[in-house]
């Protein structure tokens, strides 16, 4: 299979570099093609902006969203991130692999998704009618692939726990779970997250790698997260509210998630 | 009062702009002194990396949160970053306007966060012991402050509400609201989200004005958001869970405001 690492750190000799090193050698070892793209290492420019198309107007007014949609469609994307959408396409498999800053990816991680998550890539995808508005949440480009989170945190596994003070982790990370990651299409697995990694010493670290290690063998077993389709009939269309007798009466961010 | 204004938008001539320009003109004609951080206009370096302390040895390792530490406490920092700290240190209020990009801040913003909230400033600050976690969550550099969000984003309101398919604005914003601005000290007003933006024209344009108008003539008198302090008894120290007696047998991200 191809797996597709995205890597966000900007020292190769840190806990981050070790586990991307680790992770690319586990997954050779077992026979799948991987590609990296190592942002820090490309100097990957995280800002979205009009020379993203190449072929805009200088005077004219920039939409973020129009732009990417004519430079999609017309093939006047910047090759950067042309390059980056055909890793895409090419991978079964995407991990994302990051330090967690301010409860959110990196800057230059967030400036990727910006800028190659284009319109007519991964947004403004499908038709939009009474049963079906757009080709999201489930479904997509991106769609029968499958990804995953690897993140540090120097923080303990409580303060993220259900009553954690920084919030439980799966919804910190619902806007990028499933706010980019399933919206496009991608069967999300759970995250994988190494807390406290101030205390991860030499002699700890064999045993991070080999938690990590069982998540890479698995990438192909691990039942995905199973979020709502949008357009599976849990939704009315055109609110996007989930139907009352689905969670009645709960809200919140876990409504979102199919009972089991 | 002093109110600065952050705003992350790459085209002046937009509804983000235009609601930039009246906002500035409605805090003076109140007689406020703003200043603004356009961050595009500026090129603000959005990727935090080593070049971030002046001082540093080229050929040592780069440890973010290290390197931070040691920029702010000699004084060695990039002087982007002390010029915005400057303004933050100099602020009543502070504002963030940015359109929500994958739910979440647009790169740039984010890099600003990621550079300017250094260790010794935004985190990493006051003294832990049984009683008392650092002075975060309610305390810290940027306490007795206020801060609020002003987002537009292209999607309906329905899509964000309680059962809304996105998650709940106030959800998908807890990262930002209470992981780095309450983090940090702040008191955050509830969020200003202008929705489905494409369907604004001329004629709606005074509307959208004078309901930003009225969020901005009441910045020093809405309530913030009761973000319960990790200080002030509620939380057990240092697991920093939420204490039985609160919110009992409930978690998520609702647990962390204090009931009315």
């Amino acid at each position: 299979m191809n797996v597709f690492l995205v890597y966000a750190h900007p020292e190769p000799r840190s806990l981050n570099g070790s586990l991307r090193d680790f992770a690319i050698q586990r997954l050779e070892h077992a026979g799948h093609a991987v590609q990296v793209s190592d942002l820090y290492a490309m100097q990957w420019k995280a800002v979205l902006d009009a020379e993203d198309n190449t072929a805009r107007q200088p005077d004219a007014r920039f939409d973020p969203s129009l732009d990417s949609r004519q430079a999609f469609e017309n093939g006047t994307q910047s090759a950067d991130i042309v390059r980056e959408q055909e890793k895409l396409r090419w991978a079964d498999a995407v991990i994302l692999q990051f330090p967690l800053w301010w409860f959110s990816m990196p800057a230059i991680l967030k400036g990727w998704i910006d800028r190659v998550y284009a319109y007519g890539f991964a947004y403004g995808v499908g038709e939009h009618s009474d049963t079906h508005w757009g080709d999201r949440y489930g479904e997509g480009t991106l769609a029968d692939k499958r990804a995953m989170l690897v993140v540090t945190t120097g923080g303990w596994a409580s303060h993220y726990g259900p009553r954690g003070i920084n919030g439980p982790i799966d919804d910190i990370l619902f806007p990028i779970q499933h706010g980019i990651l399933f919206y496009s299409g991608f069967d999300v697995l759970p995250p994988h997250v190494i807390y406290r990694t101030s205390r991860i010493d030499e002699a700890g670290f064999p045993k991070v790698c080999e938690a990590l290690g069982q998540r890479l063998d698995s990438l192909w077993t691990t039942a995905p997260i199973p979020f709502r389709q949008q357009n599976a009939g849990d939704y009315l269309i055109p609110e996007l509210t989930l139907k009352p007798e689905h969670a009645p009466g709960q809200s919140g961010l876990s409504i979102h998630i199919v009972e089991k």
